[in-house]
């Protein structure tokens, strides 16, 4: 199976149906392959031959859409970029997976002529406007209208389909490398379980296409021929808006996106009685969010997936009737259909039910491994488990609860942070003395990033100050949104941080 | 992932859920795969080895399920063995797959002797019943009371699960070699389609379970972790009891049984709103069938199944809503998500849509191969496309219309007609001296009756008038739609008229 594969029944079996929508835009899904094949002669006029890196930084439309199907039909390998990522993260993807061809819209654009300074091996950029493109970029609907289609190269199986890059506990990125048959597994499972699509979907892309959990969404569409729906970015009007106006079946949000949806002023006026689905994932969701938008969606059924872009992502699911159960809200699900999942000791050993130890999983879905990484994919993958570095526990019943990340990482408004990154950043401000970065429970957020720092004697600072000095170095979301002062940090006698100790004071600052 | 992998997430999930439901006697998941952990250290101690063959000859009951599974826990390759079939039948697929353990139910014990005389490979026979074990057998329960479970050998993925004997187009069986992974593709992709199943399944078994169709029903099941209920074999006082009294809610059938259930005069005395879905396959459903089924199933939505054993056996479905579509009872469904589904002519390039050609098909599902017939399998798998065999068109909306499976029935207009009734009908007007009937694909009706005469020399006629007697004859769909006259019919050296040619003659004037 191949991620075009989809594509290819829509031709088969409903080729006139409508197969994106994006603003005033729409195209069937004979169009789309039409431009596909033609955008996929385009690549390999660009010299992208068998397995080489192709990226877009763009927000969400429906060339993004076209982007995921015409890279692996010129028989290369995508790399969607993180666009909250800062200039040197990008730089970094870029130049780590070798990407010769890049995509850029108009957001991104301004971008370009650094990024091929940093970036030598970038050989063309293709720019993903409506408007003039740039000199010294190519100019998208220029090169589908001049190109003539091609065969699909129907790359597929377990070939490399991806390049998904995450933040790294060490604080630099890896490149995870997915498979079709990785992506297509945890679709299948997903899907076969029962609670998420069926056909005649429309598919809302609300969280950013880069992601790999948007790309389940896609992927769900795609093999059961639905309509996909586009905003460039999520705001609660577009999205609001956007579900009313194409009566919007199902989408993916994360729950500090479905808290602005409901907080949104005019809520009422939308009609969202079209959502027969919304899948999260990222964090739990607080009951209250839940009750709330249970009454604000009324025929949407709600489906929790947890997992990591190294698996795919999907290793376990909550289903809609467990969301009646308080007691399972706090849970993660059980192992999905196609997932084997377990919680294991340091020596791997399979925990008691109900005992604190890593998440680890394991199926068709578990990556090929990390971008030139041997010996993090070793680690990673030992003994055939994928260890996600979540530690958690599980009930009596396989029921799944994350209870800390083992690998200091804060998941905030659905975008993972890695603590080393951060405390990195803070680290190079002249006034720090040390510090050491967590998650504190918030209501808006999941979980917020929240720096404690020890400044140095002679130098004075705000917290303002050093937000705005870590932003210059890393993503906005993952600069600390508080910071606390302090004479001294906990420190254990190997001399290493007890950041427990600090979580735990914030939590009963709570309690 | 694996065969029993089902029985893992059972037993992580929900241990003491009922898995088995056979007569008086249930089992829950943690029994199950007790017995199944048991029976396969029984296997291991009977010296079957990695690879090796363990054939079932038996009717459905919950020791047919415990095979299933305890063959692949132990490693080995399962062998189930046709029960209608001849003994010259069932002494070839045992001998010819080297099969060294063979389970036996009452119903077929006397055959032993003589099988253990025509299959000298034949290591142990183990009875399976409840019973004395007659002497040279071993008792099945026996085995697993003595026996100390063993870990599971997670045999899985590519390797070999089983060996599918099939009736051959040459008059050969031929050993379909299945993975695991072909027949979870099969099971994913049609899970997937959102018609068939959901969690909290009770499936019976009515269909016998040796068959490629059950065993999908019966992977389903265990994917999603439901019940089984089984039936000894399809009586329907037995079927609609079991579904009343278990409250089944899924169920395969074929549409023979399907009316055999609807013709028993104590029908409505049964309870069978519990159903939620019944699956079927075979051929296509006559509408009036459809129409009284769902009436006596209220909450019962139909979805055929149409593949072949080398599929594992699914490459098109047809959903439940597509079943409101009177010209689409006719067909056979479109692509399911995981497969890929052409009509192809001899030099297996694409058919236009519309004309009759070869339906082929292609996925993960595709089976690895004929058990030591190298040839066979390559010409069956040419260009990496599994053959069917089956002549059949495909519409515009990529709908699979088969046909030329049962060469002498014609469905036209939803109704079956036998051609030798109609030219029976034909035959007995005197200006004809030699008819042949066929159906011929038409855009309204599915088939066309056609009539190809050869009329004595002596006698004028015209087709309108051979319509007209023949109505008069036999009800009016049955009778002809086009007449076309010849000189000659195609004969073979036996004396028989080649069907074949004509209707291969008229696929040529419609491409």
């Amino acid at each position: 199976m191949y991620l075009t594969q989809g594509l290819h029944r829509a031709l088969q079996q409903f080729p006139d149906a409508p197969a994106t929508i994006c603003g005033e835009r729409r195209r069937t899904a004979r169009e789309v392959a039409d431009r596909v094949a033609r955008l996929a002669a385009a690549l390999q006029s660009l010299e992208v031959e068998a397995g080489d890196r192709v990226a877009m930084l763009a927000l969400n439309s429906d060339r993004y859409h076209e982007y995921l199907l015409a890279v692996p039909w010129a028989d290369a390998v995508l790399n969607p970029i993180n666009i909250r990522w800062s200039f040197a993260e990008i730089g970094y993807a870029l130049k780590d997976s070798g990407t010769s061809v890049l995509l850029v819209d108009d957001m991104f654009i301004a971008m370009v002529p650094m990024l091929r300074k940093e970036c030598p091996g970038l050989r063309a950029v293709i720019h993903v406007g409506d408007g003039q493109a740039p000199v010294g970029t190519v100019d998208y609907e220029g090169l589908i209208a001049e190109s003539a289609p091609i065969e699909d190269a129907r790359r597929g199986g377990d070939s490399l389909a991806g390049l998904f890059y995450t933040g790294g506990t060490t604080g630099t990125p890896k490149g995870v490398m997915l498979s079709h048959a990785n992506l297509l597994a945890s679709t299948f499972g997903a899907v076969a379980s029962g609670h998420l699509f069926g056909s005649g979907a429309r598919y809302l892309h609300a969280a950013p296409m880069f992601h790999i959990a948007d790309l389940i969404g896609w992927s769900a569409t795609e093999i059961l021929g639905g309509t996909h729906v586009f905003v460039p970015s999520f705001s609660t009007e577009a999205v609001l808006a956007a579900i009313a106006e194409h009566h919007v079946t199902h989408t993916l949000l994360v729950p500090t996106m479905i808290q602005l949806l409901l907080g949104h002023p005019g809520l009422d006026t939308y009609d969202l009685k079209s959502l027969r689905g919304v899948l999260y994932g990222a964090s739990s969701i607080p009951q209250a969010t839940l009750e709330q938008a249970m009454q604000a969606m009324p025929d949407a059924s709600f489906t929790q997936l947890y997992g990591m872009t190294e698996l795919s992502p999907v290793a376990t699911m909550l289903s809609p009737a467990e969301h009646y159960d308080p007691a399972l809200l706090r849970c993660a699900g059980r192992a999905a259909p196609h997932a084997e999942v377990r919680v294991v000791d340091p020596d791997d050993a399979e925990c008691p039910r109900g005992a604190v130890g890593e998440v680890v999983a394991r199926g068709p879905q578990v990556m090929l491994g990390y971008w030139n990484k041997p010996e993090e994919t070793a680690t990673a993958l030992r003994g055939g488990w994928m260890h996600t570095g979540d530690g958690g526990y599980m009930n009596d019943d396989g029921y799944v609860f994350i209870v800390d990340r083992l690998k200091d990482m804060i998941i905030t408004g659905g975008e993972n942070v890695y603590s080393a990154e951060v405390e990195n950043a803070i680290a190079q401000h002249p006034a720090v003395a040390a510090c050491a970065v967590i998650g504190v429970p918030d209501p808006q957020w999941g979980e917020r990033v929240h720096a404690v720092v020890v400044t140095k004697s002679d130098i004075e600072t705000t917290a303002e100050a050093i937000r705005a000095h870590t932003k210059t170095l890393i993503a906005g979301y993952k600069a600390p949104r508080t910071v606390e002062f302090t004479d001294a940090l906990p420190i254990s006698g190997a001399g290493k941080i007890l950041k427990h100790q600090l979580r735990e004071q914030h939590s009963n600052q709570r309690g």
